[in-house]
C-alpha cells in the first residue's frame, strides 16, 4: 500500500514527508494504522548524526498510539481493530531476558531492531526507489508502519491514542526508572536532573512513591512551573550556582539525595547525578542517552561509600506483560499524561515539533494522522 | 605504660620497631592488649605514599586481635578481660547510618579516624618526644592500644585471637561484600578479580551463597590453588589473554557473569570487572582501594542496558552488631581463616610480612606479640 511518511533521508537534515510503498506484513508481524505519535529527544538524536546506531534513510519515530488493520501469518493474540503501542523493547516471552524478573530486555529481535530491518533481515518500506529503514523497530512517522507481534503491547480500546502514545517512550522510562529500576520508597529524597518528557515523568513517578521531597535541576527556568504542577518541590538551576551541583544539592539535602535521574545524556551531569546522592545508600540512575564514544567517569570512592550508579532502558518495564497496566493507570488519574501534550499538529508540520523541542518550547508535540 | 610499637615513620620506608608511650584511656576509651594483628594491603597502601589520607609518624594496623586491659571512664558495655576485634568503622547504634539498614558507615567518630587521632582530636602515642599518629582507629602495630568502645566489637572468649583478627578487615570484607553489598544468589555466576585475602574471601562469601561457578582472576597463577581450595571453578589470567578481559569472560559465561568484584584498588580492572557482568541485570561491586585522584571510567550505555555499579566498605558490615556472628560462624566452620594465615612472626619480623606480600607470596601474614 501507499501512504505518507516523514523520511529522515540523511543526518543533519529536515524530514521530509512524502509517499512511501508499505509492503504488508510477513510471518509474525502486524500492519498498522498509526493515529498519533509523540516526537522524542532520541529522534532529535539520531537526526543530528550523534547517534552511533542511525542509519539513514530511514522513518523515525517510536511513540505510537495505532490499531491493527491486517495481521500476518502466525500471529497469535492480535486482531484487526485492536488498539495498539508498538516497543522498542520486545517482550518474546522465552528468552532469558523474559524469564528474569530482573529484567526487560528481551534480545530476540534486538539485532534487526537496531538496525533498521524486521526480524527476517528485510525491509517494508520504500521510497524514491530505495529500501528505507526502520527505526527502533516501530517507524510512527508514517501513516501505516509494519510491527512484529512480540513486540505490541494491547492496550485498552477506550484509551485516546493520541494521549497514551506517550506511554511508548518517554512516560513510561520516566515512570518506570523510578518504581522499577531504582524503587524508591516512600519518604525518600529525589533529584532530577534535565526537565523533558523523561524528567517530569521521573518527578511523577517519584510523586507516586511518596518521595517527601523532589529536586528539579535544570537549566531553563521555564521547565519549572510545569515540574512543579506535577509535584516537584524545589527547583536548582546549575548555570546559577557558583560552584559544584552535586556540593550544592548534597548542602541543601542535609548530606545528599536518597535518589537520583539524570534524564538529558550528558555525561558530566551523569557524574553530578551520582555525587549529589546521599553516601551510605544513594542510587543514581542513568536514563539518558550519551553521544557516541562518550564515557561517564567519577572516583571509585564515591562508590565505596556506598553509592550505587544504575541505568535503565524503557523503565525496567516488560512492554506486553506490563504497559497495558500504564495505560490503565492513565484512565484512572493516576498518570497524567494530557498536561504533557504542550503541542499538536498534523504529519506535514512534524519539522516545526523539532523545532519547538530544539526551543525547549514544547514538553511533548503529538503528531495527529 | 611503655609497650613496643611497629612505627611508620614516613612513606615509602620501613617499619621501625621502638619503644612507644601509651596514655591511659580517657572517655569511651579502652585500653588494649594486642594478642595478634594481620598485615593487609591497606598498610602497605598507606606506607607507599599513595594514601591521600596517610599522615606519619603512625602506628599502622587494622586487623587486630585483642583483650580488654582497662576501661576508661563512660565505658559501658565492656570489661576487663573481654576480647575485642577494632572497628575502623565504628558503630555507636544512634546515627542516621546506624539506624539505616542500607548502611554501615557510621560517621560519628569517622572525622578523627580518618585524620589520625582519637575522638577528643587528641593522641595516645609518642614516641622520640613526638605525638604519633593513630591509624584507622585501630592502630594494632602495637603491643598495646587505646579505641573508643564505640569501634571495638565483643567477640566469643574461645576464638582464637591469631585467626579471628583476620575477621577485622579483609575477609569480613569480601564475604561481606558478596552478601551484604551485592546479595549474591544461589546459582548465580561470580568474577572475582584479585586473589589476595579479600579476593579469596569473596570466593569464600560466593561458596556461602551456593554460586554455580566462580571465576578467579588474578596474573599470579601462583594463587590459584588456594582459590580453588577455596571454591572457584575457573581461572582467568589476563596476561594471557589476548585482547579484553571482560570480552574473553563473557564468552566464557554466555553474555557474563551475575556478579563481579573488584579486590584490587585498579581502576582499569574495576571497568573489566563492570563490563564482563552480564547486560540485564549484571552487579559490579568495587573493593578495592585506588590512589588519590584515579577515576573509573565506562560508556554509560553499559549501565543503561542494566548494569549496576556498586561499591562497599568493610563489606557492609555493622561491626559491633554483627562481627561476632562471623566469628561464630568461622567457629562452626562455616568461614574458613586457618589457611588463610600463611605465615605468622613476631613483631620484630614486621617488614617481612610486607616483604612477602609484595612478593605474592603470602595469603595473610599474623603478627603474634
Amino acid at each position: 500500500m501507499k501512504c505518507r511518511a516523514a523520511i529522515a533521508w540523511g543526518p543533519k537534515q529536515k524530514l521530509e514527508i512524502e509517499d512511501v510503498e508499505v509492503a504488508g506484513p510477513q510471518e509474525g508481524e502486524v500492519l498498522l494504522k498509526v493515529h498519533a505519535t509523540g516526537v522524542c529527544h532520541t529522534d532529535a538524536f539520531t537526526m543530528s548524526g550523534e547517534d552511533p546506531e542511525g542509519v539513514f534513510p530511514a522513518i523515525l519515530g517510536h511513540e505510537g498510539g495505532c490499531e491493527v488493520v491486517e495481521v500476518g501469518p502466525g500471529v497469535k493474540n492480535l486482531e484487526v481493530g485492536d488498539h495498539v503501542i508498538p516497543l522498542y523493547i520486545a517482550e518474546c516471552g522465552d528468552c532469558e531476558y523474559c524469564n528474569s524478573t530482573k529484567s526487560n530486555l528481551c534480545q530476540t529481535i534486538a539485532p534487526t531492531i537496531w538496525t533498521g530491518f524486521m526480524p527476517d533481515g528485510t525491509r517494508r518500506f520504500k521510497s524514491r526507489g530505495q529500501d528505507i529503514y526502520h527505526y527502533m523497530g516501530c517507524s510512527t512517522f508514517s501513516e501505516y508502519t509494519v510491527v512484529p507481534e512480540i513486540a505490541l503491547a494491547r492496550i485498552n480500546k477506550a484509551a485516546p491514542l493520541d494521549k497514551v502514545c506517550l506511554l511508548g517512550c518517554g512516560v513510561t522510562t520516566g515512570i518506570g526508572a523510578v518504581l522499577n529500576t531504582a524503587k524508591v520508597e516512600a519518604g525518600s529524597t529525589v533529584a532530577v536532573f534535565g526537565l523533558g518528557g523523561i524528567g517530569l515523568s521521573c518527578i511523577q513517578g517519584a510523586v507516586m512513591a511518596g518521595a517527601s521531597r523532589i529536586l528539579a535541576v535544570d537549566i531553563n527556568p521555564d521547565k519549572w512551573e510545569m515540574a512543579k504542577a506535577l509535584g516537584a518541590t524545589d527547583f536548582v538551576n546549575p548555570s546559577e550556582i557558583g560552584g559544584s551541583t552535586s556540593e550544592y544539592i548534597q548542602e541543601m539535602t542535609n548530606g545528599g539525595v536518597d535518589y537520583s535521574f539524570e534524564c538529558i545524556g550528558n555525561v558530566h551531569v551523569m557524574r553530578d547525578a551520582l555525587e549529589c546522592t546521599h553516601m551510605g545508600w544513594g542510587v543514581s540512575t542513568v536514563i539518558g542517552v550519551a553521544g557516541a564514544g562518550q564515557e561517564i567517569k567519577t572516583r571509585p570512592f564515591n562508590l565505596v561509600v556506598g553509592r550505587t550508579w544504575k541505568g535503565t532502558a524503557f523503565g525496567g518495564v516488560k512492554g506486553r506483560t506490563e504497559l497495558p497496566g500504564y495505560v490503565e493507570r492513565y484512565m484512572s488519574g493516576e498518570i497524567e499524561l494530557d498536561s504533557m501534550v504542550t503541542h499538536t499538529m498534523g504529519l506535514e508540520d512534524i519539522n516545526k515539533a523539532f523545532d519547538l523541542m530544539h526551543e525547549g518550547k514544547s514538553i511533548r508535540s503529538v503528531i495527529l494522522m
